[in-house]
């Protein structure tokens, strides 16, 4: 952290914030401008508050150097995170492709929807078994008979399973029959959720929150693997911005920017983002196009009649030709599908 | 809802949307303008995912128009929602003021600065004992410590206690201390626990989410009344924007807004969203004068000390100058305090 | 446009809404709801400022259907614009890239730059002769010589030649010299800009503005076509939202949106939006993944010494490799590069 | 500026940046910290784009510190501006209230309108004569003679002219009627504009753009002031966000901000920040309580007839109860009105 201070600071203001600094446990190392003298704090932890200094009044401004994660960055670990969940590889040279329904809602959808995508090479199913709906009078899941189904089917088919935990209290149930747990967007910063998950050993999908920062999304990241579960799966999902065409804006940008600050494997999730079934595929494409490690795309053998995000759900040849269009981009930027 | 189809839709496409809307057991109100043909979908309850009928091809918008809240809407309750809590009233003539510090951190802090806020006049006393920090190694609360001594002090003083509950598992630790139970910003869609909270008997301060539209936050409150619960305080504390002089943008203009849309009192929050104490001053007077119910506001006798929040806190002197200054603000608009 | 009155108004309510849209020459269609009565405003033209009626009590809200624009919305003019420059076509299949410096600095830099560039196979040739820059101490441009260096390097690669103008008095000057004028997105909404370019038989390149909706920009475009020159190329160069990691955030899904809702050409700036070199060629293929026609490339021989933006200009050899991986993406797509 | 070097940078790294900094004419000033390197960039100039060190690849940061702004700043100039415009002090312990109609429609609309607010006490007079819209078929305003309109007007009652000017060229015809220039949210960076206006001696009434930051704003008063005129007004009129129930938010915050880092007076335009008649007085009333220096209020004899903006024009007699309410607040703080 460095501390500038106000061009007209005397030296007594100087040695006030000195003393502060020092009774926090760190060292000031000061260095005079022209204009401005700044004073940088040196020390092993990280003093998260800046604004206690800012408050003061010879202060003109606090500026945080070191970032806030450590275990997530890529200056710490330059190497890419390869995470592995049965025979699928996660952030390493091949891409990986998420797909399945919003929800869970019988066996017989889930089974169809399976046969179909496995068929296509698909080896990761989704599907929610667990709804966070905004209106209470919406379909809420099947809970824990949805968890049974995917793992049915995900057997039959030997695919891994991807779905939602929504709370500490189910993770316990959900890794009974999940392979890798997802945290949605709402749960980004529920850091009870997060401090749990950092002690199991199945893969977290961390999507991040609707008006989170990227920093943000890896100091989450960084909650969970200070509990020891290294293997976070990033999610872009779309931020909230003032554009209403689409119901998110799908920051692709943050792709790139991810993968160059944190060694751990980044996804986007087109579908949710969009919230429009024709806007799927060019997002996905440009996803990949852009560097990431995977796409998350809801498919539905009957749009029409879903009980959740049919709108967004693409229909089963919409997914194949995107499936296509995904494996002929793939090799041009050096990976394969 | 309207469904708006495009200029060139045909006969065929109509009727098509017309099935669609019978089969989901509502009426179709067909109305041919100049341009467009717009099909009135008119049944006693709502369709929530309007993008069903946006992503046919002869579609070319589809508009909401029956909000989708209805209990906490001013068109079906017309009168101010009062509510009462030990001696005071929140949303009436009189503004409510809460104060206190971001988290207890002994008896002795709390047992001062309710001395101190006591003799300014304030009744209701604010503090948390269970804290979400976005780094994992800061300051997590004294837990139900915390809320003892809460309980302890406000008894002493003859205030109310207002203070966080974080999930679905603390309500019923909660409730035995606390007399308005606080949603945190993070938690406005988490639907488990507004779900539980309409099951309680104790007034609920719901704060706006940082992404979260007004719409979006009278449908969380919708969700909590649904379940009985109608003591629902409602409190702006600032959205995310692109500006970053202040940690966020308190979105005063809400105020107003929610006012006319909704009965439920509503407050400001100006620590939290400015996040800088010289700030919060200035934008409680600006929440009063814009017609806000009441404010919370941060509080403590040595900030620079605090656990947490200390840069945002005022100072005592800095509260006492506040509440005078609310005092006379309050009677040019008609309330007092 | 459609006025929803609330559930409570009376019927003298409704006539005096009646009456204020029959005095401004429209027809009104009512239709009553279960719950609210909504009102068509019918006729040829258009009411713009629907907040007129939003103002009245006993209106709900007021819904805005049939859309500003005409002459860009592809529901008047179903299929694709293709403009035309020298050889090249734009909008076509062909995937139009245009490249080379932000500012023109010396006749020797645009030389060797055009030189590269024509070796690639680039036919459109950037480069800016007026700069605004936000600050006043910085580079403002090589004005009418920097237009000439334009027409001399172009004429000697046979390339067509994009250039920024930046108000109505220089139209005159750089039609001379321009094959494709640029209005940039601090211009979007300069209408006496807008209106003059209108009356020119040049291709205008309508880069969108910061804080522009998809909306907003169509409009600007409708502005030039009604005067007109019906051959507008738009930009999408980055929105403005809270995420800082970035300068801007490419909305990329700018991108499918507008070629549903306009028949216009969309490129993408993946220059400018970002910001960063390093970030230029993911967002470039991404944009031509979406489907873009084209993208805008700034190009530099030695970024470091440039003038302007050099942060964001590309090395030749990075352009290579990019131009080389769009070359490979684009099949895949059912386009040519 | 400080550039923060990667936790990994080697000595030659560190070298590199040094030798860059040396040839653009700055000194380096080296800073060692436990993780990260620190180089300060110090001199009398300021280097403005940062970007050009944070695009190499040993950089983890450049942190930019003496503010782009200087003239602007209260650093450089502790003591309020006040600016005399005929009999009226803006900036000084009176705050300051325009108001009129949006546009200039006709004399006797004007005359009606300035006899009444002259009567309330208003001394500034505002008045559109050129309209930016963003629809080409709205009305345009009456140009030169709606300059002359107001310049009889103001006249007959003692009132000062604040009007806008749209273009450069537009600013000699505008000088001849009208005392306080306005540039509009649109040109906020219209840096030809602003630097011809540097270069007269009347005030202006620089408008906040829809997206831009706090910082912004005050760099657009820099490149005035660099011309020589001093005398500027900033005005907050709302910023673009996410929030679509008011046209845009009103960020009340930005006025205790920019009254900490600026001399400059800074009033609140609650008409276009909110676009509705029943918000106007509210937010006039927060602003006001925030410690804006003034307001300025679009009011209209018969908004519902006027030919621009009157759903957000207010009534006479709403003016004049917001008249009395600002009167009341104004003690409070310490003003008067």
């Amino acid at each position: 952290m460095l501390i500038v201070m106000k061009p007209n600071a005397s030296e007594a203001d100087i040695r006030k914030i000195e003393e502060l600094i020092k009774a926090r446990g760190f060292a000031a190392h000061i260095s005079r401008g022209k204009i401005n003298t700044v004073i940088g704090v040196v020390g092993d932890k990280v003093i998260h508050d800046r604004r206690i200094f800012e408050a003061i009044d010879s202060v003109q401004e606090v500026i945080k150097i070191s970032s806030s994660y450590k275990l997530a960055s890529r200056i710490f670990k330059p190497e890419d995170t390869v995470i592995r969940v049965k025979e699928v590889e996660i952030g390493g040279e091949k891409i990986a492709v998420i797909a399945g329904p919003c929800a869970v809602e019988s066996f017989e959808q889930l089974e169809s929807t399976a046969e179909f995508l496995s068929k296509c090479g698909v080896k990761l199913l989704r599907g929610g078994a667990f709804k966070p709906r905004t209106s209470p009078y919406s379909f809420q899941g099947l809970g824990e008979e949805g968890l049974k189904y995917l793992k049915q089917v995900a057997d039959k088919y030997n695919m891994a399973i991807v779905s939602e935990v929504m709370e500490a209290s189910q993770i316990e149930l959900c890794v009974k029959y999940v392979d890798i747990l997802q945290v949605g967007a709402r749960n980004m910063q529920n850091f009870n959720l997060l401090r749990e998950l950092g002690y199991i050993n199945k893969p977290i999908l961390l999507k991040r929150g609707l008006s989170a920062t990227i920093e943000e999304l890896l100091m989450s990241a960084e909650y969970i693997m200070s509990g020891g579960n290294r293997n976070i799966i990033l999610c872009e999902r779309g931020i909230r911005t003032f554009e209403t065409a689409t119901r998110n804006t799908l920051d692709i940008s943050a792709i790139p920017v991810i993968k160059k600050l944190s060694h751990l494997p980044v996804i986007a999730d087109p579908s949710h983002a969009t919230g429009l079934r024709d806007k799927v595929a060019p997002m996905a494409r440009a996803a990949i196009a852009a560097g990431a490690d995977g796409v998350t795309i809801e498919v539905h053998s009957s749009p029409e009649t879903a009980l959740c995000d049919g709108a967004q759900s693409v229909y089963h040849n919409q997914f194949e030709e995107l499936y296509n269009e995904l494996k002929g981009i793939a090799p041009i930027i050096k990976r394969k599908l």
